[in-house]
């Protein structure tokens, strides 16, 4: 219990999460201090075996035998040792390697399908993007689209000059809808209109990657988890990403875990309600915040018509346009989108309390005139407001958030069982 | 990575959370087990040393050793084998003794104080409350009181017999307000109209249980740990607890854990905006949820006026008198509630895609005309509404549910590192 000589301000503490501890048999020990070796160094590259034992709590030798095979199987390498890099004999830079451990990851929107490749080091190696219509297509033609973009990424990675022959060892799409991310099934995706379609298992049995398991899950989660692991607030424990497109995703991250609910349908914010006088959201129901802050809605508000079979993404640069030319209708329209933005950052902030609140998708581009409104409304509802309220910001990850986090997830899954890639050929 | 075999199902799935896992030396190990070892026994008791060996991946000479330590400390008992049990050879059944080994929960509200205590398997030792207006006593007059009730349970806990003489533990406060857990100091409690007072620190001195660390957190959140542990819903991972008084507090459970966010806030749900043409809320905005389905609300909202100096909750009983004597007014205000209820249920719904949401509080008791009506508002507010909708329902832990939560959270620190029992001597 207490040890003597503790101050009150020792014992006056928050206990940590009650949850069943996993067992701890040595070899259950051994992944774990792989995983735990493989992390620090993606954390902090550059540290040395010295480093990483006083880091880890292992011992030397531990840590020198994990190394020694993580450096054999091409996963961590040794850097130069710089002798001015500190006081006392130097020990070696390691770093993640594992240039040639690859995941994808995928983004399936509306009018484009992203895919980005990340190593083992979570750099990422290849971008590519292309435009496409997944409404008019179908989740069929769409994930024939996907699967070509895989494979032209693929031959691309493979004709690069390499040590060791790439491979994948995971793949994950992002989806702007409700997953089941357990079966990998879209069970709904309002503006790609699609129900109930096997998005993974298509996908997998079309990639024809036996080593690579497919994930399905939404995007604003995805990009959620890349604000997380990459982000301006990498490492923020508790931060909430608002996906601006058409309408509104939201990805959480809670504890520093990412916030999935009971069938991975978490996080979907865009129907708190904001005005129930406000305009009908295309879900039945009147004053959602998708509907006051979700694009259409915006350029509608500003007196935007989108021609009919196009996307209204492509109608942001005329938006921008207008209101750096002062035009009134535009600027009203941005007054309005900051303070529906404020309202319900607030209620997020209150029901989360998080550090941050970030704005991704089209309301980087709208910043300047929308942010400082929107800070303002959600200083004013924000209980305990003396306090800082959450930060409110958008992302400095552009587009490809979704994908980034789509390939850092798929990449996940090696580095919590690097064991895996231990035990079985990599080539 | 992948086996062969694996099938496409297998592979289609999601990966685990993303954390820095702790390192895992000797020390850690042994702690990691007995933690392991006892949380199986708090949750199944009457397990075996086989059944807790296959069950945790331990060797069976790891539990023997383990579980020989623990009886030692009487933390843990045998009890009589039955030969009925099962075929073969029986093994003798094993449960979480503890019983002088306590944990104080109290809670701390409007107009009284309850105090319940657990021994270190969860089980209820002794529950006391006393009438108390927090109010007008102000923060120091109320923790003197609390403190009294604390001396007087564990005098009557010492006057039973025992084998051992019972230790305290821990304590935890469940205040209603925002608290900043890890500094003990209530921030914002407007219904006891208190602010910035360091409860747990004042506690902590006027208890002089120097053995005993002293936690505090809000009310919500604490009832919420109660149902996930010892609730209708236990072991539910992803549940909402609704607390039903003046005010509208929450308390979420997200992937097993507590949402606590930044500062400990999280949970605040009473101030999602159901209806902003609403009647004004204490906070300053209208229509909030709490505005609108809070006891002082409906109490208005059925015509029934509380006579000053007096407690809503006293005029509850009021209240459920006209419900079933059929007075309109009452049946108009518990449909409108229903309704409000449900809509807010939505909101959440859609954000946390919880298994259930938990009414407790005040609507325990008006059941019969709310639920119904708050169900259908809840399937209608769901996206992706044709899979079940998170199950609504009313809390079975009564007006208890903060003060057990609050015990099982101080309990919670011991449990998850029995090794401090084990190295410091307990009387």
């Amino acid at each position: 219990m207490l040890r003597d000589g503790e101050t009150k301000e020792q014992r006056v503490t928050e206990a940590g999460p009650p949850t069943l501890p996993a067992r701890a048999d040595h070899t259950a020990i051994r992944r774990n201090n792989l995983e735990l070796t493989l992390r620090r160094l993606a954390l902090t590259p550059g540290l040395s075996r010295a480093d990483l034992a006083s880091g880890t709590g292992l011992t030397r030798a531990t840590v020198t035998r994990l190394v020694a095979e993580l450096i054999e199987l091409g996963l961590v390498r040794e850097g130069t040792v710089s002798s001015l890099r500190r006081v006392g004999r130097p020990g070696t830079p390691l770093s993640i390697d594992g240039r040639h451990v690859l995941a994808i990851g995928l983004e399936v929107n509306v009018d484009y399908i992203a895919i980005l490749v990340t190593d083992l080091g979570g750099r990422e190696v290849l971008r590519d993007e292309c435009e496409f219509d997944c409404v008019s297509a179908g989740p069929d033609g769409s994930v024939r689209a996907a699967i070509d973009l895989c494979h032209r990424a693929i031959r691309r990675v493979r004709n690069r000059r390499h040590d060791r022959q790439p491979v994948i060892v995971g793949v994950a799409a992002a989806i702007a809808g409700l997953v089941d991310s357990r079966g990998g099934v879209v069970i709904e995706a309002p503006n790609l209109e699609w129900r109930d379609y096997p998005f993974g298992a298509v996908l997998h049995h079309g990639l024809r990657l036996d080593g690579a398991p497919v994930r399905v899950g939404n995007d604003a989660n995805f990009a959620a988890l890349a604000e997380f692991r990459t982000g301006a607030w990498a490492g923020t424990a508790d931060l909430i990403y608002v996906a601006g497109e058409v309408g509104i995703g939201g990805g959480i991250i809670s504890g520093g875990r990412p916030l999935l609910g009971t069938r991975g349908f978490g996080g979907e914010v865009g129907h708190i309600r904001v005005d129930p006088a406000g305009p009908r959201c295309h879900c039945g129901r009147r004053g959602c915040w998708e509907a006051l802050i979700g694009l259409s809605a915006v350029l509608r508000s500003a007196g935007i018509s989108t021609p009919s079979g196009t996307h209204p993404r492509t109608m942001l640069e005329t938006l921008v346009r207008r209101g750096h030319d002062g035009d009134q209708r535009a600027l009203d329209a941005f007054e309005r989108l900051g303070r529906d933005v404020g309202v319900g950052a607030a209620m997020l902030g209150n029901i989360f309390d998080p550090s941050v609140i970030i704005l991704g998708g089209y309301f980087v581009a709208l910043e300047e005139w929308v942010l400082p409104r929107a800070r303002r409304e959600l200083m004013k509802g924000m209980l305990g407001s003396r306090d800082p309220t959450p930060d409110l910001s958008v992302s400095g990850l552009g587009f490809t958030a979704a994908a980034r986090g789509a390939a850092l997830h798929a990449m996940d899954a090696v580095l919590s069982d690097p064991a895996t890639l231990l035990a079985s050929p990599l080539q």
